[in-house]
């Protein structure tokens, strides 16, 4: 089984949309400033909702969203973890936490403009290839 | 660009449990009824957390966690998307709603037991292959 969706909730989807694509380089499929932002990763999509306005039904959409600070992890090889330390660097974007698991693998933490946690994390943290 | 991690918040963790190991059939990597259970995709994880647990720092994870009920799709192809329907019948666990999209998509939507918004969809919701 494979994820198609995950979802984060932020209220300024202009800022989201400057974060995600400008910094974070994600491919826009479709953008409502009013509701939502959705981007285009390899193999899944990620979708930015202003949860005031998905907490109401919508269609036959059911409603959902969140306050608070959700957490997203992207894969990176060690090399593009390092990589994406000075990139968020030169855009400002502080990496809050780095940690090395036991295992050897590695994160790096950072925040979206709406305060979501997000990290960079080598793969072998949850998979040997 | 992939995403590694999905995260997902309830406070219940044993219920979760129950639920995404014992009727969605997901795989267990760790589970502490206390803090969390992280379950495995085949190319990515599921994280649910207890938000009550998260959102006050722990050794070098920032702090995260929401109220509300979050988000999740999972990719179906149209015969497993029919199966589910039924599984999830026979589970009773309510199809709280049924959508086909303009381009022939299919989603069904269901609730975890905290609540969170899951969906089964069809591939070509997003991706052409």
């Amino acid at each position: 089984m494979q994820i198609l969706e995950s979802a984060l909730y932020a209220e300024d989807l202009e800022a989201a949309r400057n974060f995600y694509e400008g910094i974070l380089g994600l491919q826009e499929i479709t953008y409502d400033a009013s509701r939502h932002l959705f981007l285009r990763l390899e193999t899944s999509v990620l979708l930015l909702f202003r949860a005031s306005k998905t907490v109401v039904p919508d269609a036959d959409v059911p409603p959902h969203g969140t306050v608070g600070h959700g957490h997203l992890a992207f894969s990176a090889t060690p090399t593009e973890l390092d990589d994406w330390k000075k990139r968020l660097k030169d855009a400002r974007v502080p990496v809050i936490s780095e940690i090395e698991w036991p295992n050897g693998a590695r994160s790096i933490y950072f925040n979206d403009p709406a305060g979501n946690v997000l990290e960079f994390a080598t793969r072998n943290l949850w998979f040997r290839t």
